[in-house]
């Protein structure tokens, strides 16, 4: 060991100290409980893959993102960090071709990219996914699933007002064919279609010119696009516009089924809606896509989002192996939560801070705190005999509502004086009737 | 995106499939309760470290291991994946100066070690540490309460006949300067003495003879390394025995202090013991260690260790600042529990398989698993409308318990078919009371 080294973190990278964990431990067991109740079980992969497994999948700007190691295994095989989730999953289903399917998966694990960190716009070079999966049925049942659980998800966590905005990419692709764009180009379009929801039309409309897209069919992309409504009287009108695209019926049908399902599973009727206009980024989705956001709080952006992708999977067991998953942004949704004042001020799970009076008082100190663990209180005891007033100040920094003292008094009279910090109320209790005085004001 | 690939899963690494992640996450979750009844809070650290941060600190050998990324950032610092919990611990508390102390973290995140993987030894390269620590006090209630909350720990996890063994560094120093070994050649002899759990004295012995340690003080080692018995007895013969080293007379204080502050927790007396031949590796322990095994299961070895280590933190923040913690062994404990068939067959943690049985019921179907899920009862619904017998090989081959039928024959009577597999029990239960009858036969 040498000497002092200049305490100092990687660019890009944070921290998560207790009174932040506090929250994201809370809000990463309500999602896994949900998923638990909609029967997902977890998976864990490595950090570190084969650099032949991640790259060539995400395309070229992202393939330049992944973090590379540099160290000289027995194998000569490059290896790297995760960029996603996604990849590792795929990497697995093949590696793993007799698991039961569908194959219904949730993964909360930190991913990495090479990228400029920008953490006032929530970029960072290490982060979290969470992520859930059903893979192994073509099924629309999945699909709505995911949309159900999303709701459910937001709604367990306190969001009120949810829009789940649910599209099909066979339909989108559809419209396209249908304003006359070429369907190799289609990808290219949809890339540009998908920020929409942060840019206005006349942009999009901008950056498509750019792209060759001739005007006409700009406009009539608009045309169609921005059509809201309800999805009863949209896709009618949408099959008739649509009757001459190849592939339009089924593309209608599905996306009728689709919302019948979504309904089937008790999401309320206003939360979630047909919306033309979402495209989502990536180029692997094949079918539903859907994302939730929060309308009143526009800028807040979408809080999970996801799809189906028939075809990413095959690229590993060779084997067409369809597929639809959602991502659950906990760092977006996190920073929503304290954005609307929804994360309670408390920044400990400690309920109780148990004070020792005097070396002679320790030991009943000691049993009172024994006690309340055992009855699954949060305590912590005081480690050093310091003034009462230094404990007090200690747990009142530490943000615990209740300070027990036990000083010789009450140890001769079988007595512990309670103070609830919160209102400044003291009461002095009988030490066995402690437990159901905690009880009755819970902290 | 180009054709297949191969997929594999790097060498030294592991993936954890649903089967495991079940119990793991049991395990996990058991621990971290524990944690937060004694007032423990959460802290993660992101994988990625300036390597300056982590070289020099944990040995020669050690630093060989430490994995590096190779990454052009707009720095010039090098960076590698971190090595321990302990020393990004270090250098968190380094940057923050005004932590409330003492602070009292966990921690449970995965660690990386370019070392040649021994997957049969339980040896990996990329593995989860569980470390939990309290900074800030030299108080020996700390060091007490970590012993306390280890047994609690295995205990919650359903361990028996746990033993705790303690020693202190201090008491260790007085016995090697006692037996006749200068004061700068103790870490080595206690780096051998450490491995007194996997081998003999005569091994041990012959190492230290390599060493250049003369037999005589070996053998005076020996006779007061092995002895046992309870530390009632022995400490005022060691104290006795070593009343002429300096220091012991503190070092004997600090053993009783420590024992009688485990006792003030209530750990069961035959649960802990003074043990002198605990010596643990690290060299950077200064007072109290320790350690928990089976004494039944030889064989498994420790399951939690630690101890304090007052200058470590230093080496970052410039002043000295006290600390004990204890690492949870996730893995050991895992394979432990396995072994001793701790573990429930149980491979997944869903409680209920909903069929479908046509078409027609389906949304009947969608809404008992809602109406379940709402409910808090683990749920997989059917996604194919396949045949009956399908759909139960599918619950079976999942481990799912319960399968409900909901034919056209119950939609029309508003019944629900409850088939139990495990003993194939079958039941028809009215649709409202189907929560009732699930509570009845718990899953």
């Amino acid at each position: 060991m040498r000497g002092r080294v200049e305490p100092r973190i990687f660019k890009g990278a944070r921290d998560f100290p207790p009174e932040e964990m506090v929250h994201r431990e809370r809000i990463v067991e309500t999602v896994r409980r949900v998923f638990q109740k909609f029967g997902f079980a977890p998976l864990e992969t490595p950090a570190i893959e084969y650099l032949e497994v991640l790259s060539g999948k995400y395309g070229e700007d992202a393939d330049r993102l992944i973090y590379r190691l540099n160290y000289k295994t027995d194998t000569r095989d490059e290896t790297a960090l995760r960029y996603d989730l996604t990849v590792p999953l795929s990497r697995f289903i093949a590696m793993n071709p007799n698991l039961v399917k569908p194959f219904k998966r949730y993964q909360i694990q930190p991913v990495w990219r090479a990228d400029r960190p920008q953490p006032r716009q929530g970029r960072f070079r290490e982060f979290y996914q969470c992520d859930v999966d059903t893979i192994g049925t073509d099924s629309l049942m999945a699909d709505a699933e995911m949309i159900a659980m999303s709701h459910e998800i937001l709604s367990a966590l306190g969001f009120e007002d949810i829009l789940i905005r649910v599209n099909d990419r066979k339909l989108l692709t559809a419209v396209v064919r249908f304003v006359g764009v070429k369907p190799e180009r289609a990808p290219d379009v949809l890339r540009s279609l998908d920020k929409l929801d942060k840019t206005s039309f006349e942009s999009v409309s901008e950056e498509l010119t750019e792209k060759g897209i001739a005007r006409e069919a700009i406009g009539k992309l608009r045309d169609i696009v921005q059509v809201t409504g309800d999805a009863g009287t949209m896709l009618p009108e949408l099959a008739k516009l649509l009757a001459a695209v190849p592939g339009s019926e089924d593309a209608i049908r599905e996306t009728e089924t689709l919302l019948e399902y979504v309904s089937g599973f008790e999401v309320p009727e206003g939360a979630f809606r047909l919306d033309l206009s979402l495209a989502r980024g990536l180029d692997y989705y094949t079918g539903p896509i859907y994302e939730t956001v929060l309308p009143k709080q526009p800028h807040i952006g979408s809080l999970t989002g996801g799809g189906r992708y028939d075809h990413l999977i095959g690229m590993f067991s060779g084997t067409e192996t369809p597929a639809t998953g959602t991502s659950i942004g906990l760092d977006r949704i996190f920073s929503a939560m304290k954005q609307l004042k929804m994360v309670e001020r408390q920044s400990t799970r400690t309920q109780v801070f148990v004070t020792v009076f005097s070396e002679k008082t320790r030991k009943k100190s000691q049993q009172i705190a024994t006690l309340l663990r055992r009855a699954g209180v949060n305590s912590e005891l005081a480690l050093d005999v310091e003034k009462l007033k230094k404990q007090f100040g200690f747990a009142d920094k530490k943000g615990i509502a209740v300070v027990l003292v036990i000083g010789d008094d009450e140890v001769r009279e079988g007595k512990i004086t309670v103070k609830h910090l919160g209102s400044g109320e003291q009461v002095s209790v009988d030490e066995n009737a402690l437990l159901d005085h905690l009880k009755k004001f819970p902290v």
